[in-house]
């Protein structure tokens, strides 16, 4: 695979990273280390300053929407009532299970016949994260995900890469680690004035496709609507054999759960708009952190949300994950109900360990609506939750470091149970640190 | 291909519908007529009526957008100026075109390589109507497409149907009749009340499904959020061979060109909520033609939108099509310039006839802006524009007639020319019957 240059709009960006990335310390860099490292100098030197566009200094991107990201979802017991009537069973395709839950629950035992065209993994419908269609063709299934949602950050660069690792993640928290196809969805604000329009899209254009070429894969398709709010989304696609798939249904006993990204965007990216939109929020905010602090948080925020998960889902291979999810829209405890609800065996997941980018769990306590501490705050582009075997869990967490530059962590265990969720009491918060040296850290400076 | 049943709101409608195409003069319908007939009954007797759902009077889900439609693209000029970096070679695949237009224009002589895969047809990006993306699996081929938009009509239902009916014409129009997969696109509004979002949006999801079954596919996803405007779209993928896959090249000098739908949806829908929201245009309007002339065409438009092209793509084989595009949002001429530019040979399209949903062609003198004479005026879910051989294009259209039971029309001849569309100085309009008794015709009663 080459590698296409990844920074148009400032080509000596690549020269100074090739450079650092030479002088790192020996270790055997990825491309997909590369881009971390990219993401990291981006977002410590070349944020998107509107006035250098001959924009308005006023122009934020995140003003042309009221919902942030994956914090646009329709709740999810709201969700779960618009698309009951498709649980029906499927009139013509007895293999294939149209629950088109979009994301939200699926109870276990709906999903247990096997195919009608002779495949070894049944059909699923979209209960997790893709769906999983066994197609005519023997031996081989389409997996597919869609997702899109508004924008939570004010660099559209980085926006757009931000959107296309959060519509691949579905597919690497199936293990599926090459996408095939990406589709891209679009709508170009009608509050826009044209040079905005002319200025933000392509730029939104190009941070999707530069990460699509770190993924491996390319942009081949898409639909470009107006709307009153911008929405920017995918479509990832692969067509894979079963060795390629883990299916998110074999947690046993025993087992741990690692999280590899920290959570907290959606309060990191809240806080940091608070500071200049809303003076009594910031005022709030101001009392409890410096705001210093909270560009911190956003900037390691938007760090976490533009690396792909897709050395987490190679990994998974390796370390032989029995299930995975990636965390987004409903929250760690939604995503982990989803999939506990999903497994083979009666087991609990009980959840210890809350990494959370530093601050923000403080900040959330003053603003107990985001539910960051119950496990409730959506998370944009957010990590894998990775059921892996106790013996294998340090193992896959170093090797993700080897490769990513970045943490991971072991936030609870697999006991027997009758597939809940189980808070524990004793809840323990991690403050992932945000600081600039962190990021220096993660690109090897 | 079992059939499920369609009108879970009105089971009787069943046994009707079965009823009457026993008697409707010993044809062999497919089941495809059968839907038909099923949507012709539909619209005559069993509109959405907000009141018989505890709803107020007023209720138009048409009111919950400001752009109806494919009416809401962001126009071609626009489009290609935002997406024209996508339109850089491939960095790391060299097979795959990543023109990234959108279904905006493409010229011929990008698309001409061969696939690294070994595969027999070349990779095609989205300068047309559907993406082919050669995959790892040898002789394979992804073709997808996704399309969204807003409400055009206000049965919830019908518009389920209808914004299923226009994702799945996008593959259709390469000739690919059996659809793998659909993820559903949906946003319900801000201003629903709960109320009205709980009504609405099963009903849209139900028409998506239900047409979904009637294309013989079903719906294994999608993403549902909150947004100013009801938004409903999808994506629709397969994966085939070869000789599934009509590539949209071939034209000859000596072809005809066929249309499968009549023109004037999009004057249709807007003349109909004009008479009930806009004196002043509904005014003007009534000058010209009835109150029920309009509300006629606005059922026929209906009719035509939640008819499934799949016929039209199956007959494509049968009678030997050399290239086809779906007319949509673009307009007829913006279309057929897509499709004209894409031809190995070199080759004029030239239009002589328009068929037109009654009096829309008057209406739209009053209203010249929606371009509609010109070939402008966006369609939504509109017919193929197929190229075909000229000995053939009569049995096509028979064809067509008998399985649909809808017409279809010669409407221009490709001659030689430098991949132009030629607007002939005297163009006839054909004006498409659409009063109720043109219906009845429809579902053979």
């Amino acid at each position: 695979m080459l590698r296409s240059p990844l920074f148009h709009t400032d080509p000596e960006l690549s020269h100074t990273c090739a450079y650092l990335s030479e002088s790192s310390g020996g270790l055997t860099l990825t491309p997909d280390r590369m881009n971390s490292d990219h993401n990291a100098v981006y977002i410590k030197t070349n944020l998107f300053d509107p006035i250098k566009y001959g924009l308005d200094a006023s122009f934020r991107l995140t003003n042309f929407t009221e919902l942030k990201g994956c914090g646009c979802k329709v709740p999810r017991d709201q969700l779960l009532k618009l698309l009951e009537n498709l649980n029906e069973a499927p009139a013509d395709r007895g293999n294939s299970h149209q629950n088109g839950q979009h994301n939200g629950a699926k109870q276990r035992g709906t999903n247990g016949e096997k195919s009608a065209y002779d495949s070894s993994l049944s059909a699923i419908g979209v209960g997790l994260d893709s769906c999983l269609i066994p197609l005519r063709h023997k031996g081989l299934y389409l997996v597919q995900t869609t997702d899109f949602f508004y924008p939570l950050v004010d660099d559209p660069y980085l926006m757009g890469k931000i959107t296309c690792a959060n519509v691949l993640s579905d597919i690497y928290a199936m293990g599926v680690t090459d996408c095939d196809n990406l589709l891209m969805i679009l709508a170009t604000s009608q509050k826009f004035t044209p040079k905005e329009r002319d200025i933000i899209m392509p730029l939104i254009i190009q941070g999707f496709k530069d990460c699509a070429a770190e993924a491996g894969t390319s942009v081949n398709g898409g639909q470009t609507v107006i709307n009153p709010w911008v929405t920017i989304g995918g479509t990832a696609s692969a067509v894979v054999r079963s060795e390629d798939v883990i299916m998110p249904e074999d947690a046993e006993i025993g087992d741990v759960l690692v999280l590899t990204k920290p959570l907290g965007t959606q309060i990191a990216v809240n806080a940091h708009q608070w500071l200049t939109t809303n003076p009594e929020r910031a005022e709030k905010v101001r009392a409890i952190v410096p705001d210093e602090s909270i560009r911190q948080a956003y900037r390691r925020a938007m760090y976490s949300m533009t690396r792909l998960n897709r050395n987490a889902a190679r990994l998974m291979h390796q370390f032989s994950a029995h299930a995975a999810t990636d965390v987004t829209g409903f929250g760690l405890f939604g995503h982990a109900e989803n999939l506990v609800r999903n497994q083979h065996n009666s087991v609990n997941f009980v959840i210890h360990n809350l990494p959370i980018i530093a601050n923000m769990a403080v900040v959330s306590r003053t603003f107990p609506g985001f539910g960051l501490l119950q496990g409730n705050s959506a998370e944009s582009s957010g990590g894998l939750l990775v059921c892996l075997p106790r013996d294998r869990a340090a193992g896959y967490i170093e090797e993700l470091r080897r490769l990513d530059g970045t943490p991971a962590w072991i936030i609870g265990t697999v006991e027997e149970g009758d597939r809940r969720v189980v808070w524990s009491e004793k809840m323990r918060v991690i403050e992932v640190p945000s600081g600039d040296e962190d990021l220096t850290a993660f690109c090897g400076i």
